[in-house]
C-alpha cells in the first residue's frame, strides 16, 4: 500500500486559489492514501468567529467537491483538514474522501488554545473507516498530545492514523514514533509550514510532516519549510501484529482492571 | 528538591553482596529521592520459579531492611525493584522506603515476555504516596510501554514517577520525554546495565538511566555501561501546572466522553 502526505502552505482566506493549487499538486499522485494539513484550504489564524463562519463549508462545499474529483481521477483516498460549518455550528474537522466521494468525517476532540474561542469541541469521537486497503482513523493536530486519541483509534481497529496538523510547538514530530510504537500502528502527520500574522497574532508553523511505522520508525519526513508531496510503500499487515514479544500483546496485556482513567 | 538514580549492575543471585555494595554507594547520598533498578538485588534471569522463590523476599527481608537503614542514615527516600514473595506468591515489585521505613509498594502490572512464567501480574494498581517534598508514583520497566500506566499515576496526583527498569529494548529512554510531556510530570527511569547469560538465555541491558521533566526535557542521562549515581535539583511545582497554554489543561481537556478505552 502507498501512503503519503502533502505538506502545503495555504494563502490565508483564499480557499478557491488554495484548492486549485492543491488539485494541481495532486493531479498525478500515485498513492492509495494521502493526508493534507489541518485547515489546508482556509489557513489558520481567523480574526474572529464571523470570519471563520464566512470561510467554513459544509460537506457539499468546494473543498469536498475538489478533493472528491481528484480522488475519482487518481483512485487515491485523501484525508484533509477543513473548517466545517454544520447548520451554523463550527468544527475543526477532517474529511476522508475517496473515488466514490465522502467516506467519513472527524471533528477535532481537543481544541488548542484560541481555537476554543472559534470552534465547538468535536462530537464525532474516534471512529475507523475501512477503505479496503486499510482501516483509517483520523485525529487532528493537538489531539496527538493526549495518548487516549491514538489509543482509542488503535483499539477501534485503525491500521493507519491520518493526522492533519498545523503544528506550532516543537514536540509532535519527535513524539509520533512513540504513538506508533505503543499502539503498533502507522501514522501520517501532514503539517503545514510558513507563518501567519493576523489580528495582532503571529504564528510560525513547523513543517517536517512525518510518517511513522508500528515499530516506531520514522519512515519519511518533510522539510522544515516548503511544500512537499511524499509517498512511501508500507506493509499494512504489520499494524495488525500487536505482539512486541511472543508472550506480549499490546491490547490483551492492558490492565483495564487497574487503570484510573 | 533533589532527585536521582543509582544505575547499578547486580551480580546474579548474590543478594547480600549486592546490598552491601549498594549501601556503600548510597551511604553519603545527598538527595530527597533516589531510584534504583528493577530487581536490583537479585538480578533478572531466573532459571525457573524455584530459583526465584529462593531469592525472593517479603517486606521484612534484607532488601527492605538495608534500604530503610540507608534511608534513616541519609534522610533520603528510595524506590527500588525487588523480587517479592508474599505468602508464597511472587511479584515483580518496587518498594518505597524512607527514614521511617516502608512507605508503600507497587507490583508490576504489565509483565514482559518470560516474566509471565515467573511472576503473578501485579494487583496493587497505580497508587501515589506523599513523601512531603512530592507525591510519588511507581511503575516498573515495561509498564512504560502502556501510556495508561503513567497517565493513571499522573491523574492520581503523582508529581514524580519512579521507574525502576531492566531495559533490553532500545525504545524507553527516548520515549520517556513523551510520558513527561503528555502528563506534565517528572520521571526517573533507573536502568541497570551489564548482561546475563543463564539457562540458555542471554540478555544485555541498556543503561542510560534517564530523568525527564514535565516539559519533556531530558535532565540527566546515565552512561550506556557502568554504575552511576546522579542527583539533580528540580522544582516540583512545575509538575502541578498542567496548562501547556493559557486555555488548555491536560487533564480537564481530556474527552472521556469520546475515548474508547
Amino acid at each position: 500500500m502507498k501512503i503519503g502526505f502533502l505538506q502545503f502552505t495555504p494563502d490565508f482566506g483564499k480557499v478557491h486559489q488554495n484548492l486549485v493549487k492543491v488539485a494541481g499538486l495532486l493531479d498525478a499522485v500515485d498513492a492509495d492514501l494521502v493526508v493534507l494539513p489541518e485547515l489546508f484550504g482556509t489557513g489558520y489564524l481567523f480574526r474572529n468567529k464571523t470570519e471563520l463562519m464566512n470561510l467554513a463549508e459544509d460537506l457539499s462545499g468546494e473543498t469536498a467537491q475538489t478533493l472528491s474529483k481528484v480522488a475519482s481521477d487518481t483512485g487515491c483516498y485523501f484525508v484533509a483538514g477543513f473548517a466545517e460549518k454544520d447548520r451554523g455550528v463550527l468544527f475543526n474537522s477532517a474529511m476522508l474522501v475517496g473515488p466514490d466521494g465522502l467516506v467519513g468525517i472527524y471533528r477535532k476532540s481537543h481544541l488548542f488554545d484560541t481555537e476554543k474561542e472559534l470552534f465547538e469541541p468535536g462530537n464525532t469521537g474516534f471512529r475507523v473507516f475501512d477503505i479496503g486497503a486499510a482501516r483509517i482513523g483520523m485525529m487532528i493536530c493537538f489531539d496527538w498530545f493526549f495518548p487516549e486519541s491514538a489509543r482509542s483509534l488503535a483499539l477501534a481497529g485503525a491500521d493507519i492514523i491520518a493526522h492533519p496538523a498545523n503544528l506550532v510547538l516543537p514536540y509532535c514530530q519527535t513524539a509520533m514514533p512513540v504513538r506508533g510504537l505503543e499502539n503498533r500502528i502507522y501514522s501520517i502527520t501532514a503539517n503545514r509550514c510558513g507563518s501567519e500574522e493576523r489580528g495582532g497574532q503571529s504564528l510560525a508553523f513547523t513543517g517536517r510532516s512525518v510518517i511513522v511505522s508500528p515499530k516506531g520508525e520514522t519512515l519519511a519526513v518533510g522539510p522544515g519549510q516548503g511544500d512537499s508531496l511524499q509517498v512511501i510503500d508500507i506493509d499494512v499487515l504489520l499494524a495488525r501484529d500487536k505482539k512486541p514479544t511472543k508472550r506480549n500483546h499490546l491490547f490483551e496485556d492492558r490492565r483495564t482492571d487497574l487503570y484510573r482513567l
